[in-house]
Parts: structure tokens; sequence; C-alpha cells
């Protein structure tokens, strides 16, 4: 059994890897850390575990905790994972990182995105980008993982073989994504209060989210080169899922659709988590919602020369916990759909 | 391996029974049944389904089904199960209707709230009527189970213990029921629209609900004499959930919470299903979505002598498709929560 | 023109109370107080007022607006109203409270159910309650008023005349009240969090809400005698809209549902703002959303004995603001519907 | 009075405009028109409107109707309008066409888009586009006004004066829209039911939905040469609202957001529906819900040399029937905002 730990289980993306690791049948959650809820029973906060976790929540020391467990999950703010991982929890056990400190390989990009010092630079070179479709083998060898993040996530998977097949340009590429409000995290905040989501729709961050960067830098990795998009992202009145719609042109407009399809199935037609749909179909935030599927659709459009690219997932699965587990799996040899085998909850 | 057969598989709680069964490790559903979509491939129907449902949709031929099958689910309209049972049915293999052709015993009962002629009213006396806490043993030894509806389900367990004890006066009974919308099923009507649901609650069947008898047929077992209750449901804009609020007078005002809750615990302390929840805590459809979990809760008010008891289930789990693979697992000797011991999903 | 003076106008019902005044022909904001975001622009905390509203926000100092207003509308926390009301202000101006503070006759109930010390309790016999179809007279010629809550405005329009005329036993009155969103208020609390909200359904205030005492009272007048009943509030996924579904038993089960419609004509007949809905429709809360009208039906079950009473509103209108232009309509001499006299908003 | 008549008024933007035109000082409804529910009351279609209208439907013979009417709206399927409208009809009354039968000018396009034999292809030169803040000076002078699509207006505000003045390259133009469900329609779909569309979002009509030649024949003009563009609509999960984000480069990079806002302001100054938003300020469709205003916020991304517009509309307002009443307002002379200066409703 994998001794788990958990650090920031009492968020949403926390509560999702409770959810997942219940029923992970190698996994055994040891550790239910919370910032706020303390020696409070785990089920008083999130009633949905009532008869399920009896735990109460522990504190946040990931060296007390690197002796009790074999993975610790950081399902925490921007700039505490870095605080507090050290050679010491390294070598004693697996981090998954959930937040956004060992994503970005530069670390002047990182401080200028998130106005914050980096903690613990040295460790971002060791640090793998924990995208498990594109960088299954380093994660398998990893110590320290950058589990990604929920839009890029959604955003990269969908653009990534016609970028690295160099199908589309990618200075063109525009990536308009929409997201459930769970994304927007457990704080008591008025904007997110149900009666200012409910009924509405709004972009955010226009033109200067922090997961642009992130998203650059990995199709940048496909292209071989850096590149410069434009990513804005939008709230939905639901709880969960992510739309990703990305236009780019293509790099010769008499490039077909089945050789765009074909681009896909390259990199993806053994993946068990990404499906391909059929020509004509479109992905839908509800066909995921749940599950660790990534769905993916497009349309070339004759008119213009471009190529249309919908991708979808659950942002608090594919986009959080569930490409954490998916992760873990790697990282214990395990078969990567353990624990995560399940079909998409609908309606 | 159990084999399966759905009829009715493309309704939402046909649905919900494939979600369920192609997890359970003892079961595999060879016969997708359905009326509206022969011949398309399930996972058309439902894209949740894609690359894990490969079956193309069947016909609704018990007999043929019969031959292919160890268990059936009719998820059907009133009036279907009724007639196509049979005895070469029922000897071949176990059927478990979820329609109400087999809930009522008083098959004139029946015939007047449904307004429909019983095709099989000789099979009614051997039905057993499928609330699994309440019936375990008659459902082991059962060939013809009547899977409970879901407003039926939530109010009778929610009240049983206090009705069989004597501890509420049963002609006092009042239940005001909620329900999500997938209760109205996947039927193409101007009345279910997302615009016409959203953004309002309303009644409808006030006091002519056909669940109304099917209450209290089995609540007046646990009486031990007939009794008349008001039920009046509402619809909520929600996919998923019942919510019973009840409301009854104790037959001596001076019962305390505390025998209260010893009368519950005397009929549920080891139920895995039903979560008697904590003094002060009352139930929320969130907490139990997507599982087949009860949530209990009541409050004794001082002031009127009455006793409010709220329960809450998922609708199509333990309103539906939970409780018929419980049932399931009861028939075939499986542990009761084979398939089923999975944490609600929220939010 | 009447000045109009808006204490607590950043919460939700006083942006409603702004709404509806921007479009009142006799009426004329001239100061909106608030507590939270004094000196910031109006139209920057409510964005829907961009270019409609230019004034920054004020203080709630309730003497400097006494020299300013002709009418005062206090939308605050309970305790607020009572503080600040002095002979001063009365003389120089009317008051219409929105909060608790006024509509209790017996302070000793207040303070028991709020737990609040009533900062003045001598107006408390002067304050009239506002529930312009009940108290017209005494309205028209009152200083200071009590507008009723708006769980407590559905509740006894819809019981009134049946209480009234001694149609039904007022002690086995049950309420079984659904509410919107928009009634919990702005405050940033994690429990009305869209995420925590959506797709959810719960009781709260079981057996203790103070509105309960508050419909005591007023249905104890229509009665002649002193009464008690069961009250549960419910919390629904929806912006606005309370619906009240109330349980009694006829006193004299040979009363046909002609003469309880009969009892309902004598009081509401010519109401403008009261809707009887013909025999077999029920209420729901889109048929009145955005508008000052409440919706009425009801059932008589001869099965039990019972009559079911069901009426709507719109929690933040006739529940709240709309209420209160309309008890300032009737104290300024205006026809009762000025400036409320539109169609609800569906959908 | 200016006597209506409305062809389709049982449809959702013919309940809008009923709405809309009840409290419309200067006009009076005299024909409630719909084929589906000829002969029934229209408030048993649309309870809102009970006590409010007692009218009955009545057919859609249009000549029939010219004799009582001053204007007709017809708010009907597309095909009906141009079969409809006839030489006497114009003579008499004033016809506002709420389907696309006379918004395209080009036969061909209309027909290939849209699949239908046009039915009276004179018309369409005489008709004027009632796109009122673009054209109306014509717009006061026709007897037939083609009522813009709802994506299409709010797409067309929200870039005309960066396309008109040469800002925006406009075949870099991409425009992502989002649309709440009531711009689907009545109809009794699958798709459109509560479960289907609560709790998703989804792409439609990629790269071929219908608005799209309405666009780029409209900013066509505004670029004084053809233009092909990317449209891409979502259905999200809310009742009313449209939210287009739209994506174009720069035609110089050094251009300011100054010198953007200068633009806005040429054209949209004096304009009482638009409202351009403050530096740093995004649209929400919650900010418009009920009214008809158009929200217009930008921002420059000076990584991308790309500019990002967000306009955003209630699409059964500015989207369709408030348009048309302020598209009567002036083709009778009267002030444009008549019966349409109330603030949105929130929330």
């Amino acid at each position: 059994m994998i001794r788990v730990g958990i650090i920031g289980s009492t968020g949403y993306a926390g509560q999702e890897l409770v959810r997942l690791l219940l029923t992970h049948p190698q996994a055994k959650i040891v550790w239910y850390g919370s910032q706020s809820y303390v020696d409070q029973k785990y089920a008083d906060v999130y009633r949905n575990m009532f008869k399920l976790v009896d735990d109460v929540c522990r504190g946040e020391d990931l060296t007390a905790l690197a002796n009790e467990c074999d993975v610790i999950f950081t399902a925490t703010p921007q700039g505490l994972c870095a605080k507090l991982v050290s050679e010491e929890v390294l070598t004693k056990c697996k981090v998954i990182d959930l937040s956004a400190d060992f994503r970005l390989k530069d670390v002047e990009v990182y401080e200028a995105w998130y106005k914050i010092k980096h903690a613990s630079p040295d460790y971002i070179k060791e640090a793998v980008y924990g995208l498990c479709e594109i960088n299954r083998e380093e994660i398998k060898k990893a110590r320290l993982i950058a589990n990604p993040g929920c839009y890029t996530t959604c955003s990269i998977l969908t653009a990534y073989p016609l970028v690295k097949e160099g199908i589309i340009d990618p200075d063109t590429l525009i990536i308009d994504a929409k997201s459930g409000t769970s994304g927007a995290g457990r704080g008591a905040k008025v904007a997110n209060l149900f009666c200012e989501v409910n009924e509405s729709i709004k972009p955010y961050g226009v033109a200067n989210h922090r997961h642009t960067p992130e998203i650059e830098e990995q199709l940048g990795y496909a292209a071989g080169k850096p590149l410069t998009l434009s990513f804005t992202p939008h709230l939905v009145p639901m709880n969960r899922g992510i739309l990703a719609t990305e236009y780019a042109s293509l790099t010769d407009p008499k490039i077909t659709k089945e050789e765009i399809r074909a681009a896909y199935e390259k990199y993806y037609k053994d993946e068990y988590f990404i499906r391909l749909l059929a020509d004509g179909v479109v992905p839908e935030t509800r066909w995921v919602e749940g599950s660790n599927f990534v769905d993916i659709g497009f349309v070339k459009d004759e008119r213009t020369g471009r190529v249309i690219l919908m991708g979808a997932i659950d942002n608090l699965v594919k986009g959080a916990a569930g490409q954490a587990v998916q992760n873990m799996n790697l990282v214990f040899g395990l078969p990567e759909n353990t624990g995560l085998a399940f079909a998409p909850v609908f309606p």
C-alpha cells in the first residue's frame, strides 16, 4: 500500500484527491493536512465523507509527514510547496505538487507572473512537469513532480500534436477557455457567491492570466522554439469542467482534416485517457464530468484556413487531482489508470 | 460474472445502471436494450461512455434476453414490465423492475393511480418490494423484485423506524419532497427545457402523485395498520438529488430526542448505506450526490410537539440504479455494497 | 418628487430598491448609504447601474439623512435601525425598515429569537407592520413601517384568508418554504459560494428560524388567538424566489373547494398584486420573478381532509424592496402600484 | 398609441416583446399571433402574464393583421416572414422581422446558409438592417426592417468602431461567443432539456453557424471590403445573455489603448444603450440582464500585438425584442429609449 499524505486536503482539489484515493486499490491516505481546519474532523468539513473518513485534520509539517508517507500531494497556495520542500523530504518520499511552484523552468518568468520570490529555485531543474501523456518516462523517474494547471492541461493536450507536427502556426494560436467555478477555490469571496456567478458568464485575467506562460513554455518545447499566444479564461456557472476552444492557422491550407486526425492519432491513439472524437463531434464538459478523460475534437474551416481545436476535461480530475493520481501511478509503477478507470457521471 | 441485460438502458436511470455496472467487479452488461435507439451505438446516445462501451443498442425482447442473462433490469415506462414478464423468463433469470408495475400489492390501487390495466397481476404477490434495508431477507430469495420509486425510497427510509416503533402518529405524517430534474426523465417536453426549470421551483402532482400509495402501503406495514398521508413533490433546478422533509406529531410529547435517535439506531446502526447524522446536522443533497447513501437527520420541535425528519438521496442511485444494483448483490449473494462503495461526488 | 435615502443600499435588497426606484415616476434617490463601500461609486459596486447611477456611496447617519429626505429605507442588519431611529428623525421623514427590528410587537419575543437587546422598544408600539394587503389603512398614517420578512410575506398572505375565516385549524399549520439564494445576502461566506449552493437543496434553521414568531404573531391576529406552527425554510439553487407550501387541516372536512376559493376572493379579489390562480394551477416562482406579484393556489385533499396552500413571490421584490416601495406609495398617497406595474421577467 | 401585432408571440423572443410592450407608454398590443396555441389564452402559455394579458392567441394572417396594426413584429422561424410580406401589408403598416429573412443582402448567401428558397427576394433590397446604432437614419424611413440576430448584434457592435477606423485587421478577426439557452428557443428537444444543458458548456455550429455571413456582411461594410472571419458559438447553462470575446491583430502594434478607446468614443459616446466600460473592466452578462444595454470592454495585449474585445448583451432584449422595440421607436419618431430606459435586473 502506498502511504499518502495530502497537504491542503480541505480545498476543492484536495477533497477530490481524497475522493479518488478512497477507492484506489493501492493507496491509503494517512495524513489529512489542512491550514484552516486543524483538529477538526475531515468529515465535518466535507460531509460527503461522513462514515468514509474518520480522520481529523492535521497540520502541514512536510518533514514530519515525510516520515509517515511514501508520497505527498501538496494542493496548496502558490509558494508554499517551494518553501517546504527539502532534500530530506525528497529523500524519504515523492512529492507531487499541485501548485504552480515547479511548473515553470524559468524562475524569472515565475516571479514575474506570480509576484512571489521563489523559495527553492534549485529544485526547479529537477522537477518534472507532470503532464503524463507527454512526459511519461521522465515522470516515472521523478522525485518531485509539478502537476500541471487545469487550464494548461486542457489547452496543451488539445494543441500538442498539431504544434509538434508543424501543422499549425504556433504564433497564430488563440485559446479561449471556459471553466466551472470550482477552479476558483473554496475561499469566501463575494465574487464567487452563488448569486454573483449564477446566470452570468465573464472573462477574467484577460492577457495576464498566470497559466499563459505555462502553456507557452510547454507548447514551445513541442514547437522547438519559443512562442507567444493569447489565452483568455472565462467563468461559467457550473461546478466542474473546462472547455478550451483554440484557433490557429494551418501552416499550409492544403492540409486535410485526415492529416490533422493522423497527427492526433500518432500521439494519442494508445492513450487511455484521451478520447479523440469522431468527425463532426465536438467536446462538451458534461461528457467528462467526474472522470480523468480528455475529449478532443477539431474542425477545419475551409473558408478561413484555420483549424478550430476543442478540448474538454474535468478541472478537478484531469485538471488537478486525477492527473496527480495518474502521476502517482506512474511513479510507483502501477498501471496508469489504476483507481481512475470509471465512467464520467451524467447528468 | 453475472450477465446483465438492461431494458430501457437509454433513459437516465438506465444510463446510471450502465455507469455503476461498468465498475462492478462481478457483473458484465451483455444487452443494452432501448426502444428509441435500436441499432445505434450506445456511446452515441451517451457520449460519456465513449471508449468505455462499444455495444450497439438492441431491442427489448425479454424472452430472447432471458437466454443470455442472469438478471434483467427493466428501466421502462409503467406497464411494460408487467406485459413482458413470464414464467419462462423468471425460470431463466432474475428480474429487477425499476418501474412501478410490481410495487403495489393491491392491483386495484395500482390501476386507480396509474390508470393502466395490469397485464400480469398474478406476479404481484410473488414480487418482493426491493427496499433493501427493510426487506433484505425476502429479496435474497426473490425471482422478481420491484425496485422502489425514488421519492418513496427516501420518504420511507426517513420515517420507517419512528413509525415502526410507534414514536410518531402516522396519520399526522406530511411529506414535503424536493427532487432534481433527472427524475422527470429524458423525454422531450417543453416543461423540462432548461429555461423552464432553471431559476424556479414548483410543486406538482399535489395530492395525487403516484408515489403516495406506495409510501402509504409500505409505512402501513410498519405501522401495522393502513394509513393516509400527505405527499407533495417539488421540482428543483438541479440535476440530481431528493430531499424529503417530513412532519409528524409525536405520539407522546415527552419522547426525547435521545429516544428518537435510539429508534433510528435500532434499525439502521449496521446499515452501510444509511448515515444517521449527528445532532444538529441536517441532510443536504450535495453530500450524497453520485452515491448510494441515504443521509437522515431530525429535529424535535419542543414548541409544537412535532418531529421534523429529513432524508436525502441521489434519486438516480439509491432512488433507482444504485438500489437496483444493491438488490442484485443481495440476490446473487454478494456483499451488499459491491460496486457501490465509493464516496459521493462534490462539488 | 419624494426624496429617498437608502441605508444599506449595497446589499441585495438595497440594490433592488435602487432598481425599482430608478423608474418610479414620483421618487428620486438622494442618498446611497453603505457601511462597506463609503466613498466608492455605487455603479462600481453594482455594475448594472453603470451610466444609470452616478452617485458615490455615503455613510449611514440617519439624522443627517433625515434633513435631505422625505423617506428613508433601512435595509440593514438586525439592530441597526432600532439604534438609529429617533423622534427627530421621525418628525422629519418617514422610515421604512426592511430589517426585523420593529416587526414583532413583543420585545421579549424579539430579544429571545434575535438574541439582541432592542435599542428603542418605545417605538415598537408605534411601528406599523407593513403587509400592505392586510394593514393598508394603518400604513397610510404611519411614520415608522416595519417591512415584513420575505418568508413571512409569502407565508402569511398564502394562509391569511383561511385563518381569518376559520376554514383551517391554525394549530395544524405547517409551512415548508423554499428560497432562492439572494435571501442569504451578499456577505462572503463559504456556505453561500456557488459550488456549495449549486446542485443541492438543504433545510436550515429547522424549528428555530427567526421568521417563525413573525408569522405566528400576524396569523394569530387573524385567528383571534395565539397560535404555534411549524416553519422550515430551505435553500434552493436559484437567485430569486420563495415558494411556501403550507399544510393545514380543514376545521370541517365538508368545506368545499368553492368555499375555500370564496374565502380568498373575499380578501383578495381587488388586490392588484395578489393573483389567485385558477383551479388546478399551482404557483411557480418563475412566473413572479422580478415583480411584486404574489401567486396563490390551493388543493383540497379529500383523502386526508387537509388543504395544501401554495404561494410564490420574488423574495427581493414583494419579499423586500417591492413591498417597501408599495408601502412608500401608500404613505405618500400614490396609487399603490406606482412604479411597480410591470410584468415578471421570464425566462 | 401605436397598434402592435406580433406574429410568433409565444416563442421566447415573442414573449419578451410582450413584456417590454406592456410598459411601453406609446404602444398597445392588439394581436397575439401564434402557430401552436391558437385560441388559447396567452396567459395560459406564459403564466407570468396572468392578470396582465387577457387576450387569446390568434393565427398568423399577416394581411388581416395589417388592417388592425401600425406595426407588425414577426418573431417566427426562418422563411415565414418572406412568405407573408407583400406590398399590401407594407403599404398599411411597418414590418419588423426578427427572423433572418431580410438580413442578408445577397440572396444566394442566404439560400446557401439557410438552405431555404427565399420567397420574396424583391424586398431584400428595400429592407433596412435594423442595427440601430449603425443604421439609425435609414431605419427611420424604412417600411421593412430586418432585426439583427442576437450573436450578430453583440459581435458587430463590439468590433464596429475598430474595423471602421482601420485599427484592427479584419481578416484576423476571431469571435468566440457564448450564449444563454433561451437563444435555442422553446421547442421541445432533448438537447435543450435541463439535465442536458445544466452543468456543461459546449461549442456548436463550429465554422458553419448561420450568423457568420451576417456578421461578415455588416463588418464588411464597415471595412469597405469583404472579409472572412471565424465565429464559434457556445451554449452556456444560464437563461439569458451573450458574451462575445473577439480577437484581432492591430494594424499597427504602436496603436495605443487610448487610441482604441477614442475610436469607440467617436461612434458610441452619445449612444444611450452602449456602455463603454472603464479601463480594466470587462463585461459580464449579469450586468445587462433584462435590459437593452450593450457593455463593451477591451484589453490591448502588448505581448501578442492583439486586442481582445469583449461585448455583453441580453440575447432576448438587445439581441431580439429590445432592439425590435428600439427600431419601432425610431420608425415612429419616438425617443429611442422609450419603454426601454430601465436598469438591468440583478441578481
